[in-house]
């Protein structure tokens, strides 16, 4: 038996007992006459003592060869520590050593296995196992233990059942790139890795399954942006005979049972806002309400004033930053260059410092009056000393850049508080988008959601006026779920695959199991998935997700740690009938 | 709102109440004057009652339009029925409808949707959504979520931390045959499918998380013999710090608790034997001792008595069947043929009747006295009323032919009873298994199992007398989980490689980062794995796990119902720089 206790649980009960302990050597303190050793476990530290006074030689001795991350085991007294340590649990007591033995020695790891650690990202993914030791990471993994653990026993409460479905299937080129794995009981043919799980839980509904979720992993070959995981865990949902409220309700009362949980704070009902008011007040479909400066619409009151600008633009936007007055000129010319640069692509900032004793001072005084300045107060809602920050253009773009700039302000004024949790429902998102580039609709949710019943007969006429029950649940400025009503019959699921540009054929080779399964009696239904990643991040109060996994990938998709993908033999390549093309 | 009740939770304390219910007809039964229609959900079915005095005309219309399997919903009054079903949860009651509408129409299904089905399973498998209505895959399916559950509650209040492994890692072509992912952004390298989180749950435990689990899908591209699936569920375990008797202690806790929820019963210790034990009792390492038969070896009282079939052989074996003398001449001869099938391989059956009043009547009683049988009795047990079974050969091959005739005659004497559970752990584990084809070993577990400690001596001189601390847990003649102590460290590790054919380039290239960790204070470490496709099969009572997957693959890989694995777009392919070769 390696242990009788772990490194975390001994405290002063246990004074007088002899005990045995595993761990690493955290730090080994040798003053000559005394060494003091730091010994570390998943659950804890506990401090092991050897002196002259009380330990052999040998003891002594082999103690001092004992190098950071080590692995020991240590027999010993538990005994009273003489200076007490109320920062650690077992902080009162101290072991004092009567054997020992090494189990494993250890080279000098390239980075300090501390909460603050010296090493860079790539070192860091390289030893991931020993950055797992540090226990911001290994925090985080057992947080997200206990979130999946929280989900999965909540729904299973619920009366939901979790059901595994394939990971091998079928390649769809709608949506995003599918990663596909060729198959050698089936030469020329290939499976494709599930990017969702999205028509399988379609068929459980169809089979009767009534309540389903799963925690899976999906897969998206797309180029990787910043903090995208080509592969990624979602929280998957369905229900059946149910309407958008049933959904919205049930799983608004698991992200409460989280929160709760995590924060133990009981939010009250989650807000609800459209799509359209979510992008008219923050031009953004994931606002976050943590903080105000929602957008105040300028357009009656600041064209037609001779400011050539705002008469050539569609729309006129102003914020009101709470207590900004206090922002240089030099604040505010940095700020114009930020909205200017292309990521934003702003032409200009105009800014209004709202004065103490109510007059105003802004960088186009020149052609608008106190009396205008007022107005633009009054509708974004500033006070003495906040600024009020305009921007103008095209409708989509402003709202887009405004969105930024609100949030950057938040960033920069510390308003977006990680301990505060504000989650919002957006509603009544559009059942499509036209794309320019391709000429053609395409889903703004996904090709199985359904047009709002009393819309219906707009989706031949005048199809981008169509909604949907189409919802995402945003926590903090984060869209952490998404989910719709579901089309249940053939002849809707037909002419939203015709809108969508699909041929019958295409349509039928790629979804026809699915719109035969509508055939034989599909009751109505709907789901949500949640991104556990982003998910776990946000309540672990963090927003970044790599953090939060285990092994994650760079972006380049790489695992730099086991070093895949990597080159395969040509014989693996001949069994699955495949050749590589010569590459550039 | 489309229900305020289910199909399955309505009875006497909710008559003289208005429902609403949603579900599928199960039948309809129109007696002209009154209209009965069973209406099912997950959760059961409630009887609709329509009948000429007190429904609508409208309403007695519309029911006789709906025919099996359409969707529907009623509401209505709950009502005392005049005959009850004692059967039924909601047999006591029934719906009165004053309201009803269709949700959706369904042609006539492929096969009934009932207990017993007449859809072979091609037609099952095609059209899965509708064999999932029927009880007894729905219930395997919750029966699934349950053992899932209970599994992962258990272990989290062990303090085991459920931790997801990538998906998409390296291919080792070692072991089995693995399935590959072309990687687009990597071009001309593959990631591979994890047929075990074998490596990334030792760095987890070299990382200090101490206790790990998963539920996890694992792929294998191996030819498939009857139900195997090419993706499969683990419950994959690891453990720092440990033994082999803290792995098998806290498994069989799992083990008896899983046991005890599903059947009620509290196991006690559960029965270990070493791997040679087992071969030389049952001829098998994954004995079923629900039942007796073991063998008895015959050598020293059968040679050398002028059969020259016996004296030939390396191995006589008898085994005692149970009350098995009402065997006929006829039963035996067809018994014959079945062990001389290629399949079992043996050249011969030699029977002995063990009749009333202590005689014998054997195949070979011209060889063989009174005196001999009664020996071969005496050894392996048979009573008056049994029939002895004796085959001969080199022993490997005849150990493997008993032990299939033991379990043939299990089955037919009905010995292999679903509902008794009889768990058993086989121990000491030979560490390598020289295979002629290759002229080399191969790791009998895998290459990360360490050999005794206690026989490293050997490791050089006779690699195939060392055993391992490996282990596998066999319920009912089936393994249903195997696990070892690791090596942890990498002097021990290279041997290992080295012994299984690496050049040291490969072990570097393949585990090189397993190795580098081992060198960072990596712990004693040990695990296991259960298949739970099988496990919750064999807790149901069943030895069938398709019938306890949602969507199964069959024989050669393909799901039929979504016709997967399918050809993709030449693009696709070039995306990924890959040409198919042309087939034969």
């Amino acid at each position: 038996m390696y242990r009788t206790h772990n490194c975390g649980e001994l405290n002063s009960a246990h004074i007088g007992k002899t005990v045995t302990l595993s761990g690493w050597v955290q730090k080994n303190r040798d003053k000559g006459s005394v060494i003091w050793i730091d010994l570390r476990d998943r659950y804890g530290i506990t401090q092991l003592i050897f002196d002259e006074a009380r330990t052999s030689e040998t003891l002594m001795a082999l103690a001092k060869t004992f190098g950071r991350e080590f692995v020991i085991q240590a027999t010993g007294k538990v005994i009273e520590r003489s200076s007490k340590n109320p920062y650690l649990s077992t902080g009162d007591i101290e072991l004092l050593v009567t054997d020992m033995r090494c189990l494993n020695s250890s080279k000098t790891p390239p980075f300090t296995i501390e909460d603050e650690t010296d090493g860079g990202d790539t070192l860091r993914m390289q030893y991931r196992y020993l950055d797992i030791r540090r226990n911001p990471i290994k925090s985080n993994l057992i947080f997200r233990h206990r979130i999946a653990q929280l989900v999965r026993n909540y729904l299973s409460e619920q009366n939901f059942i979790e059901v595994e479905t394939p990971v091998l299937i079928k390649s769809t080129p709608e949506g995003a790139r599918d990663f596909v794995v060729p198959s050698r009981m089936n030469p020329g043919q290939f499976y494709a890795l599930p990017q969702s799980p999205q028509t399988f839980k379609q068929l459980l509904m169809v089979g009767g399954m009534d309540r389903y979720f799963q925690i899976v992993k999906c897969f998206r070959d797309e180029d990787l942006r910043a903090d995208r995981q080509p592969e990624f865990t979602q929280i998957d949902c369905e229900m059946a005979f149910v309407e958008q409220d049933d959904i919205l309700e049930t799983f608004e009362g698991l992200t409460r049972h989280l929160i709760a949980s995590v924060t133990g704070n009981q939010l009250g009902a989650f807000p609800r806002m459209t799509y359209h008011e979510a992008m008219r007040r923050f031009g953004n479909d994931k606002p976050d309400i943590r903080f105000g400066m929602e957008f105040g619409e300028l357009n009656e009151v600041s064209k037609h004033k001779d400011f050539q600008v705002f008469n050539s633009s569609e729309l006129v936007i102003g914020i009101a930053v709470p207590k900004a007055n206090d922002l240089t000129r030099k604040d505010l010319d940095q700020l114009t260059d930020w909205v200017k640069r292309p990521q934003i692509g702003a032409s200009g900032l105009v800014y209004v410092r709202c004065l103490e004793g109510g007059s105003f001072k802004s960088s186009v005084d020149k052609f608008f009056d106190q009396e205008d300045l007022k107005n633009w107060a009054k509708i974004t809602g500033a006070s003495e000393g906040d600024i009020i920050f305009v921007l103008s253009g095209n409708t989509d773009k402003v709202r887009t850049q405004m969105s930024a700039l609100r949030m950057e302000m938040a960033e920069r004024l510390g308003l977006r508080d990680p301990k505060v949790f504000a989650p919002l429902w957006v509603i009544d998102f559009p059942l499509l988008e036209w794309d320019e580039e391709s000429n053609r609709y395409h889903a703004m949710h996904h090709p199985f959601t359904a047009p709002k019943p009393e819309q219906m007969n707009l989706l031949q006429s005048n199809p981008s006026e169509v909604n949907a029950n189409a919802y995402d649940l945003v926590l903090n400025g984060n869209e952490i779920g998404g989910g719709s009503i579901r089309i249940h019959d053939k002849a809707t699921q037909s002419q939203m695959f015709d809108l969508l540009g699909f041929t019958p054929e295409e349509a039928k080779s790629q979804f026809g199991f699915l719109m035969n399964a509508f055939e034989f009696g599909a009751p109505p239904h709907g789901g949500i998935a949640f991104g556990l990643d982003r998910l776990v991040a946000i309540l672990g109060g963090q927003e970044t997700i790599r953090e939060f996994i285990a092994f994650p990938k760079n972006n380049t998709g790489r695992d730099i740690m086991i070093d895949a993908p990597s080159v395969i033999h040509k014989a693996q390549l001949d069994e699955l009938y495949l050749d590589l093309q010569p590459l550039e």
